[in-house]
């Protein structure tokens, strides 16, 4: 299966390793130095052995360190030598099979470089190590004994890797070829860092990160267990994968599976979620992970707010609309009989793992409702996110992974700054009332078609449309930018226009309904209303006249 | 009904006044010149009036300058100049009628000195005000309609004085007279200024403060509307008073009765208040006031954490024990089937109000059981605390206001400090676990007794009586400190050893007890322990047996 990397031949790195060093990590016998030296010569970089430059820097060898100082010792100054080596040029570099447990040293080979896991048998290791003597942690009883202890200690450790390589009794070359195949395929995901008041946290997007995901979560989860939060769609679709991934690192998972759908979003379920994260023994360090659509986080993330006064969270959000909608902002909460998400905290989670490959599992209709979110962003205060947009659209509906990756990522990247700027919901205007855009009408085709008839995303691409008609015919922007956003929403094969909802509105039920929505403040019509593309702006006082008009010529009904 | 003090003989103030400003408020021709000179001259004090003084500083007169510049301009001035009299020496100033409807300027005469309103009835005012022609508001309609107006707008304000005069057709002399009574009966309450991550806030302590919530909470509510939560033993004791105070700065206000007791902080009892607050139409700036003891506050608080993502909240403690133990920390919370407080969050009150007068409707046992929290403080921290707690323990049991006052205040602020220093509780040792003093073998004692048998401060009383022997056997403190312990116990009354409980115990039993608590990891025995008064300590590897030989010396079973 190795292709022409298993040539002697020069090699050069894929652009996103450029700048990187190559880090190998595993047991004693894996090869980390007989692969490290072959891979550094067929790409031109410098290799370094850590165990070697520990040895340079101490004037003795590593069984006489440990003899004479102790392993504690030794690991911080092999702590040192690895930060000392990953912050120069680029290398290929060996670690001592016990370095890459130090989580200081975990985090300087992140942030620095690529890590690989040479993997290998107990057989092969064995035969590998057989006979040498300079092993200090082996002289402590028998070879197999020992290398097996090892094993079921560092293996979850080394599984945070970037990479895995399986080594077993191939030639070093032909090993060689297998790490640069990996390097080749290699899809470093992409994150957003966000720093908000309630903690810092990484956005990530990518593909199959469900399958990674005890490897991306090790790192900031403080107890190496947790519980899943999923629902009775999503569960059977990505419930084992997320848990053979989180297996990988030995995090220890139960999970709760609700019933799918909004009507979950209540007090009951809510018991019900509590109720089980008790029964499974949470502690205050044990995370909730929620894995599923908007009502799954909304909901796990409540009760991980409230239970023992705060769980760490997790958000695995596996719909297009979940991804851009709920992975910033910290927002949970569920329903009460007054209305929609009446309860709940503000609970931001420890990261976001927004797996690309599980938008494969979504229907058509519900990756356009997600698009129309993201479309927004771009509305609201990023025009040339919005001519993007226009550009790659069909691609992220289509399902191209890198659309969607890059989509996700830039709406999130928008909502964060928005969020930043008004983190409690505070400010009446401006602030987050700004993602409101396309809200007010899309609430009220909510209300009035009955809510599920028409998805919360349709409505809001069709309030978008008649949002900037609005902001056109109050003469705020030009009646190109109203047609622009139109074309796109319906290119989209999303509503923009009442006509092609197919229903006959009354334009008084309609405003009745704007006139009920929580967010009015003395029966006023607050809009989110724009210049123009990506100049959005909040509004309280639109004569209702207008509005009337708008709806008319839309061919509702008086 | 005046004393001595509307001779015309000069009058010293008492010394909670010293170096503080008189300032006068009140509709126009309420008497504040007039009765300010007079008083001034009593005092020995410089008099200003505000109005003059802006004359002086503008060159023209307040009509003049309503006309020349507007209401707002002149407003400005007047907030500057006010401020400016403040910062000097301690002076009577008379302002004007509209002066303190400024929140800066009401937040300066706060800070800076005590405010008298000179109240009086419209009739009284209009044949005072007859024939003025200098009041730029009066010109406007009929006298009587404008001052009407200007009652109904600026009595709710006016109330927010510290001091209430009630002026009628009296001399000036008799009115100053009054002034000068109610000055010398003046008793300030008590603040405790706290500031926390999640916000700053007072605890402010003193007699009657339910009479005065809305003077009190006004500066710091950010609506004037605010829901009430009680339960069915305190509502019909302090509901009206706490309504009427806050009615008098026209804070509106709606109330909800949950059964008094324990049971009451369950998820149904939740879901109920919520409900109610929803019902009420709460927004997001509407006020909970929790009015009660330790349920109320942990049930109302967990509700406005939630509702809407999180409301203002105000404590109204009237238990010894929620003034002492929930006023300061911000935990909120309910009990599930699988313990106490396992669904909650952390939320900061904007203020609490512990009103003395509250407790004397308390249960002389409540009274105790609450006290041993206070002497916990000092014996957790503060050696100079608990020789106070010594000389006036008796005092705050007794009933004597004062010495409530400066127990609470006192015990707040040890709290407050130990708070501080790890708010949400992550530190395993030496943070908020401190105040765990006498919890291990209280909570124990609670579970082998059922719980309601015994009150929690009296368990924890015992507790901290077990856990001062369990040192000195240990060898950290000496016996003399234990004996001085359990003997003040004793002396409130309180349980500080095994057979004051008249009971016979299985030491096995009660040591299972402790290994079952949750604060417990791996099945250690973790205890707060001291190494003499005010020098507690935690440590979670105490031997068993230690702990099985106490508790056979003080009469168990084995």
């Amino acid at each position: 299966m190795t292709r022409n990397t298993a040539l002697k031949e020069s090699f050069t790195l894929p652009e996103q390793l450029t700048g990187r060093s190559i880090v190998l990590v595993g047991l004693m016998g894996a090869g980390k130095t007989s692969i490290g030296r072959r891979l550094a010569a067929r790409l031109g970089m410098p290799f370094r052995d850590a165990d070697t430059e520990i040895e340079l820097a101490a004037g003795c060898t590593v069984p006489e360190l440990f003899e004479r100082f102790g392993e504690k010792e030794f690991r911080d100054g092999e702590r040192r030598v690895i930060r000392r080596l990953l912050a120069g040029e680029p290398l290929v570099l060996a670690t001592g099979g016990g370095a890459y447990m130090d989580p200081e040293t975990r985090a300087s080979i992140r942030r620095e470089g690529v890590c690989i896991w040479l993997r290998a048998s107990l057989p092969t290791l064995l035969r590998r190590v057989a006979g040498r003597v300079h092993r200090p942690l082996l002289n402590s009883g028998e070879p197999a004994d020992v290398l097996q202890r090892l094993m079921q200690a560092r293996h979850p450790v080394y599984a945070e890797a970037d990479l895995i390589v399986d080594c077993g009794d191939e030639s070093p070359d032909t090993t060689t070829g297998h790490v640069l195949d990996a390097l080749t395929a290699w899809q470093p995901s992409r994150r957003l860092s966000l720093s908000l008041s309630g903690g810092s946290y990484d956005v990530v997007v990518g593909e199959n990160l469900l399958a990674r995901a005890g490897a991306l979560l090790a790192p900031v989860l403080p107890q190496k267990r947790a519980v899943v939060v999923t629902d009775d769609h999503v569960g059977p679709l990505h419930l084992q994968t997320l848990l053979a991934g989180l297996a990988q690192t030995a995090i220890a998972a139960q999970h709760i599976t609700v019933p799918a759908g909004e009507t979950s979003k209540n007090l009951d379920t809510y018991a019900r979620v509590v109720d089980g994260l008790l029964d499974a023994g949470v502690e205050r360090r044990t995370a909730v992970i929620a894995l599923g659509g908007g009502v799954v986080g909304d909901l796990a993330g409540f009760a991980a707010a409230t239970t023992l006064r705060g769980l760490p969270f997790v958000q695995v959000p596996t719909t297009l609309l979940a991804q851009v909608d709920s992975s910033v902002g910290g927002k949970t909460g569920i329903n009460t009989r007054h209305g929609k998400n009446l309860l709940g905290a503000f609970h931001q989670p420890r990261m976001v793992l927004a797996d690309t490959a599980a938008l494969a599992t979504l229907p058509m209709r519900e990756l356009g409702a997600g698009y129309a979110e993201i479309a927004k962003a771009g509305l609201i205060g990023d025009a040339a996110f919005f001519e993007w947009c226009e550009a790659n659209g069909a691609a992220v509906i289509g399902g191209e992974r890198d659309a969607q990756a890059e989509a996700v990522l830039r709406a999130c990247a928008f909502k964060a700054q928005v969020v930043g700027n008004d983190e409690r919901e505070e400010k009446p205007n401006d602030g987050r009332a700004l993602l409101n855009l396309g809200h007010t009408f899309g609430h009220a085709l909510e209300a009035e078609l009955g809510y599920g008839t028409i998805l919360h995303g349709e409505a809001v691409a069709t309030g978008i449309g008649l949002a900037f008609k609005l902001s056109a015919a109050l003469g705020l922007c030009a009646q190109a930018d109203a047609d622009r956003v139109v074309a796109h929403m319906a290119a989209m094969g999303l509503p923009a226009e009442l006509p092609m909802l197919n229903r006959r509105f009354s334009a008084a039920r309609l405003i009745g309904h704007m006139q009920r929505d929580k967010k009015m403040r003395d029966g006023k019509l607050t809009f989110v209303l724009a210049r123009g593309i990506g100049r959005a702006f909040t509004r309280n006082d639109v004569p209702p006249e207008a509005v009337t008009a708008l709806l008319r010529a839309e061919g509702c009904a008086a």
